[in-house]
């Protein structure tokens, strides 16, 4: 079971990107701002911000994942990418109600990028070792 | 060959991202809106906001897409995936020209997202519960 | 050793958009440009366009460089992912020093992009023929 850890994180997190586009669609219309503007209003550029962050944030976190999953444990590679998708789930929470309080979100989110990017680095230095 | 069908859907994905940048590149050219700005003519603005749009739902389509593939049939993953791809393009070309035009487009490939995902999600549960 | 380089192209992928991030946030502290904010000074908006350009060309990259791993050689792919990766960072360097001096970069880039999308496309094209 464990090995199929890290494709639910993979469904997590496009939860997620569904989750911070809806946000910036609920505050397109509920502050007026019309497509192809992004600005205009300060709670929809918060949401529009936080969508844009998750998004940057998850093309580094996706392929670190792969790496972790496929060179390292399957089992804590999963482990550190939930970390990561809480981490991103509170920032995104946090920084929608306040844009003081993204910071402890985001500080979880960092430790389990670091945590999949580390355990990828280390096995596929293994595996090029190896030969 | 439907085994290579996903593959096909990833090809073309890349094809679509190509084209929103070139759009973005030609409207700075044509609007003479220079880098790093990505303001300052109505129609740079559309462009650029269709690449964005583009590239956040790319974001949430190809892990959906990985997750229905592996856990699911690769043959209706790919024929989902095909429906988000001429959705998108609908949407990019509806978009361009009018942005009260992108909505059908927007809908056909919301469409073939949430085939993509439901699939991947069943198909992952269902491995999860054999172990 | 030749079947890793395409995981040590994601990896330094991953670390060229940690280096893209990095600079966002110092410029974001050195010229006083408050989030959910993106503009307000100059030299910001070049590293925020620097990362939002490295991610939008990465998200053409990687599905191509996975294509190009799968059905064509990976040893081929991962020298034109290494050539692409070159290119990315020259163009961010290059950018954040003086946008007129990003062309050089891009063009490497573009000519990595393309290689291995040419070879992903060739060799998902034999793999459909041969059925």
């Amino acid at each position: 079971m464990f090995q199929h850890l890290p494709a639910v994180v993979v469904l997590l997190t496009v939860l997620l990107q569904c989750g911070t586009a809806y946000a910036v669609g609920r505050a397109r219309a509920l502050y007026g701002v019309k497509a192809p503007a992004t600005s205009g209003h300060p709670l929809f550029e918060r949401a529009f911000r936080v969508q844009m962050n998750t998004l940057e944030s998850t093309l580094m976190f996706l392929p670190a994942l792969w790496l972790a999953a496929t060179y390292s444990a399957p089992l804590w590679s999963g482990i550190a990418g939930l970390v990561w998708v809480l981490g991103r789930v509170w920032y995104a929470v946090g920084y929608l109600r306040d844009p003081a309080r993204r910071e402890g979100g985001f500080i979880v989110a960092a430790v389990g990028l670091l945590a999949v990017l580390g355990m990828g680095a280390i096995g596929l230095g293994k595996a090029l070792l190896l030969g």
